[in-house]
């Protein structure tokens, strides 16, 4: 109740009732797009990236923010911090199948941050941007109460070779280009004191997966795509809404990462699958395939390095269904959702 | 204190020594860019806007962010939040003489926020967008302990149409698009409790040049422009310091706002030119045109409804000069710096 006092006078306190914690994320953003004006050239809408039509192209554009109280754990170090404001925004790129023109940025820092930790900070971003063939190409710094960053990435893709969220057709191979709960393994191995540096840089120096998002869309073949920050099952209850589809994963075939299951040796009680399938964090990417190109496509982009991981099928029933071997079930969304907090850091 | 040690474990703390508020926003800003990888084609950086290439054009991104701390005082309707924010982010583009194609913003908000609030918000958002042609094309939320807002507003206009800050020639005119104190007038009235909603509008609801920044650009007589959110003897400055110029400024040249002049009567010893000076927030447009064809653009910008009010000249003398009618001396560089907490609400 604090910043309720603080913001508001006592009139407006009194009408306002239902808070944003009764909303949840998703809620608000609804909220606020049935609000917002609808430019009709503009694609994306409800996508990781709005893409904006440039002629021949579009331009692409994303923005993510991140702030101390959900996102910044002790563990995190500047230069990880940094790393992961950039990661996070380039990633809504690569979902897209787009090329990074650069990214722009809001730092709101506390008076009392160090001039170290800035440097740190800057460092972070710029190593990533660079690495992925962009750049920091601007930014603003204002004094906030807690550390919350702000990043906005831009970037340009052939309008043939865009990936919408939308597009997925019944029948459709889901597949992802990576192993699943590197993160999840990450954030339990903090959470229970194992100390594996190597480990924790999946959660916090996530890979933009840039190259394998240009490779799946000169394809053509991809009817889908997104990206996993939010997990894999919050990212299926997405495409479902979207597409109006269903979609059966199979869990046998979900691809555990190699961090998990060494991490789950070491905790008791550790579920593996409901890590891979819930924790996010991964920045892969999530793709519907035709089946009758699935296995070319794979094959394809294989010979360029990108893994394709199918883990299941678009279906007509509207449905989240997870097959365990013996039996399906309808897979939970338990995502990482703001507000209402499912996970906390 | 509290945010360090929430922040940052012991170790960390111990290494880092200099603190943001010792080093102020422009030293901060200095580090920062000091660090980061610089892209050879994007034009702009310390600039309103960056301008990436895009062949014929220029792509402008800009970002800006607010907080509750330093830029939401409680007086600030939910909707008036939404136009701020909006209208500061376009303010850059017009200063460039850039047209919006949309903007992305960032809404860290507390889980106390109520729906009336967010809906609000987004309104005041919204009506600022379409008011100058363009829309909110995407976003985030995010749960912050304290309200933090980030917009980025992009916008394109044709290279040689671009008004760069680096240009301003030694004997340009220095000159506005509109009256100084608008913003002040209005902060001025709440602070003495003086209820004056239309005033209070030009603090809270300030309107971004984009016409007037279009048709200057079309003139292709200006050598340099800013917009003056920072006020205009801290805009004078960063244009000194980008030009390796002076400017001497005719204080009785000023434009003073009606709005000021008439609050400075009912406040006892308000220093009306030092406001109209260092009190930033009208986002006026500050010009640089060759005084042989000032004439001839004020009356052909005058004909489009384009006001320009020459205040000064750019001088060899590397110091922002003011000229009171009786006395020369140099002015000082007092406008809103972030961190230093010059001016606070």
């Amino acid at each position: 109740m604090f910043f309720i006092i603080n913001l508001l006078n006592t009139q407006r306190v009194e009408q306002f009732v239902k808070k944003l914690s009764d909303l949840g994320e998703r809620k608000a953003i609804q909220l606020i797009t049935s609000i917002l004006t609808q430019d009709t050239s503009v694609v994306g809408l409800g996508d990781d990236c709005a893409a904006i039509d440039l002629g021949k192209e579009y331009l692409l554009i994303t923005t993510d923010m991140i702030s101390e109280k959900n996102h910044i754990p002790q563990e995190m170090r500047p230069f990880q911090i940094g790393w992961f404001l950039c990661a996070i925004n380039l990633s809504d790129i690569a979902a897209k199948g787009g090329t990074p023109l650069g990214l722009v940025v809001s730092l709101g820092l506390p008076t009392e941050t160090s001039e170290q930790f800035l440097k740190e900070l800057s460092r972070g971003l710029n190593t990533c941007a660079t690495r992925f063939g962009t750049t920091i190409v601007g930014g603003d710094t204002k004094e906030t109460r807690e550390i919350t960053l702000s990043g906005t990435a831009f970037g340009r893709v052939n309008k043939n070779e865009f990936m919408a969220r939308r597009g997925a057709q019944i029948g459709d191979v889901v597949a992802v280009t990576g192993t699943l709960g590197k993160a999840g393994a990450g954030y339990y191995a903090l959470r229970h004191n194992i100390t594996d540096r190597k480990i924790c840089r999946f959660l916090f120096e996530p890979w933009p997966r840039l190259n394998e998002g240009r490779i799946l869309a000169q394809t053509h073949h991809v009817t889908s795509c997104m990206d996993l920050s939010d997990g894999l099952s919050s990212s299926l209850y997405q495409l479902q809404e979207m597409n109006q589809i269903g979609v059966e994963i199979d869990q046998g075939k979900l691809p555990i990462s190699p961090e998990l299951r060494s991490v789950a040796k070491k905790i008791k009680n550790l579920d593996v699958p409901a890590v891979s399938l819930h924790f996010g964090g991964d920045y892969e990417l999530l793709v519907t395939i035709p089946p009758t190109v699935f296995e070319k496509t794979k094959k394809a982009v294989g010979k360029k390095g990108v893994s394709l991981y199918p883990i299941g099928t678009v279906t007509k029933t509207k449905k989240i269904l997870l097959y365990t071997g013996s039996d399906t079930s309808v897979l939970e969304n338990k995502g990482y959702e703001h507000f209402k907090k499912n996970i906390t850091w």
